[in-house]
């Protein structure tokens, strides 16, 4: 029983010597993104000449153009746009809050808010109504009978001792995805809510909130850090009242478009393999790394196969995903329309967790699979890769998993920095490190190479 | 053999059981460093309050008596000042540099340069004198006839295709260090090298040079990137002639302080264990990541092994360390003063590599002592720390291991920004994430509490 142990654990150890072909390729596919990778100049490209690219937004559509251009450019063997409805949020204007009463007397305190994705506005008008300031839902339960014609504040905070980010944001974002409807369910007339994030700037981070149809959809905004301190430290020891004004509503839904390349196959043309991130981002700040990193990424693996004569045995499809943040209509499209055309998707990749320096993929494959891509780890670990574990995929190829059984995978950067940035402001080109981004690419395209290769 | 070899290879894997009450003590460790950590706050005074610090400069002393102020408050056993003879080498004004003339034709295309370290400046007076661009020293020795008189621009880039980037920095480091003597010795009048970085803005970096007394000691400047392309591409199709203006110069040593905080051990007072990084810096920028992030990573030990109520069995040492950047004086003068009372050093760690995302360390030490550190990899793990590998320490406790046989280790974050700010006006603390450098703190403070708890 022990040495069985000793074999299984040792597994990926055996492997280095194995493949030394795969090795030398993998080096060639490094140096060549290293050395002359272009990513970052496309990532400029994008967040600098067309921008944040809300679906429904005239830059979104500018951003499918861009990405048919460039991947056309950079050598692909086909090029074609999907077509899927998309929700068509509009935040209708400029954000507004404040805090216009303390103890009865009146102040005038601005507050730096977005409206939370999806949220329906004010109507124009502000909403003011006294604070009720919860640290969660318990408290918010316990004072349920206190919240008719207020406002809540939601003062839930990252975990900060989680050393991954993401559970954290899983965590606290049940705040921002049900903490509308749930105080509405009480009479709440608008809700406010710390930003996920840990960032020690005051900006305020927006994203996707869902209303319970069963209750009134209530203006809702984040607030940033410095702006959630204060409010909590003073709403613990006075009443406050706060205005807010915000805009957002639905247009009817749009016609919009994932944009996908494909280099053919040579060996097996029926068998897909699918890598990419999602086009669009919210309306603020940049989208650099939500997710103009994953799509400048997806456009490397092609330029640098492309570059280097690679000829796939199997089809790889570099896919550039439409409304992945408000609708995932893109990526429900993409698996709905393989379905449809009986295709053979042995394995997506997807980049959207920020262009940062490459820690591992997380998986989701069978038990026999992940066996067989860790004994790759050595492969990949000269470029950052420490592990190849169970767990992850991404939200725009999720469908392909469900639909088709497809296995998955996701990159897994390094997650120290990201909700510092993600969905606000400071979503910027600047904010992306071209090294680690290209360090993604390098070890994005080694892991393609590889299933190309072998198959799973 | 076979089962020899896995039984090692497979060790690693069978110390994480064994430990419990280890585990959950590094637990209490992160989730102090994580949830109330102050490294991110001394950072801040440090490099708001106190600035730039080099050797010899008053913002240096300021530092020192900063450092010993806060050690104080955060409640070591002892703190004291260990006086070094430090170098005292002065900018003396602000280094200046332009394109005069190109194909005989006058220009005035200003460059954006710093002085080398140490370098000697042009007394005041400009030195105009054509250029002979070389790509590197071979280039150089070829064309070594016709240096007389002319300025040596090296084009050495960093090897981009390097994923450790400090291995770049050692191979274009040469340029740096010995660039100007080299081209002195075939009677070039200065010298300028592109900048130790693949930094995609155009801050100059500086850093110490050293010269050959045999040849004159002839100023020396690093250019940002973008006018290191320009004066590449210029060059090799024209000829041009540059003005630098330099000030640099030495004036007598003078006394600094090393500043060394201790917590007594409650077994083995008479061992030490020493963690510690740079107090000084180079006089541009903050010196933020260099290395005020080891400063105030070890102050964050030392702060959360108090206010655990840790009490450890050998004496602890918090060094603040005097003099690294250009003469490396205290780090000298503390294993001298080591040696002379006849002090036991059993470990010594240093950060001095960036406050970045831990990665893992790196140890000079026995074999057997790291087959046995090795067996610590699991509790490190859910940190961050992915290896535990040979070849590794710090410039400031490098004497202790050649003086008196410490075992060293050195902090390894990830390295993929550090030169894109090292040196620079860009290392500041606004480049530094809170995260990444309590991340490292937490890294190091597990490994100092593992080898006080076992030795080694």
């Amino acid at each position: 029983m022990k040495h069985l142990l000793f074999l299984i654990a040792c597994l990926p150890l055996l492997a280095s010597a194995q493949t030394p072909t795969d090795s030398i390729y993998i080096k060639k596919i490094s140096d060549e993104i290293m050395r002359n990778g272009k990513a970052h100049d496309l990532l400029r490209q994008l967040t600098k000449g067309v921008g944040n690219r809300l679906s429904g937004s005239p830059q979104y559509n500018k951003a499918v153009q861009w990405g048919e251009a460039s991947l056309k450019a950079l050598g692909a063997d086909k090029v074609f746009l999907q077509a899927c409805m998309m929700p068509n949020w509009k935040r209708g204007g400029k954000d507004l809050a404040a805090v216009v009463m303390q103890n009865g007397k009146k102040t005038n305190r601005a507050l730096d808010v977005l409206a939370l994705g999806n949220s329906m506005g004010s109507g124009g008008k502000p909403v003011v109504a006294e604070v009720v300031a919860v640290q969660d839902f318990d408290e918010m339960e316990a004072k349920k009978d206190q919240l008719k014609g207020k406002i809540v504040y939601f003062n839930n905070q990252f975990n900060a001792a989680n050393i991954q980010t993401f559970k954290s944001y899983g965590e606290a974002g049940q705040y921002r995805r049900s903490g509308p409807s749930r105080a509405a369910k009480y009479g709440a007339v608008g809700v406010m809510i710390r930003s996920l994030t840990e960032a020690t700037d005051n900006h305020p981070h927006t994203g996707s909130t869902g209303y319970d149809e069963a209750y009134p959809k209530i203006p809702a905004i984040a607030l940033g850090n410095e702006d959630a301190n204060y409010i909590w430290s003073i709403a613990k020891k006075s009443s406050i009242k706060v205005s807010m004004t915000t805009n957002g509503f639905f247009e009817p839904d749009v016609e919009g478009h994932s944009v996908v390349a494909e280099l053919t196959g040579t060996e097996f043309p029926n068998e897909y393999i699918t890598v990419g991130g999602h086009l669009d981002s919210w309306d603020v700040g940049e989208g650099a790394h939500d997710d103009g990193a994953g799509i400048v990424q997806t456009m490397e693996i092609l330029r640098t196969l492309k570059v280097l004569g690679y000829k796939p045995k199997r089809t790889l499809r570099f896919v550039l995903f439409a409304n992945e943040e408000n609708g995932m209509r893109g990526g429900n499209k993409y698996a709905e329309e393989a379905q449809k055309n009986k295709e053979k998707h042995i394995f997506a990749l997807e980049s959207d967790a920020g262009g940062f320096t490459p820690r591992g993929f997380g998986f989701t494959v069978s038990q026999a699979q992940l066996t067989k891509i860790q004994t790759w780890l050595p492969l990949l670990k000269p470029y950052g890769t420490d592990f190849l574990q169970a767990g992850g995929g991404g939200a725009d190829i999720g469908p392909l998993n469900r639909l088709l059984g497809t296995p998955l995978a996701g990159l897994m950067p390094d997650s120290q920095r990201y909700f510092d940035i993600h969905h606000a402001r400071s979503d910027v080109f600047e904010n992306v490190n071209k090294r680690e981004l290209h360090l993604g690419a390098v070890n994005m395209a080694a892991l393609i190479y590889l299933v190309d290769q072998y198959g799973l």
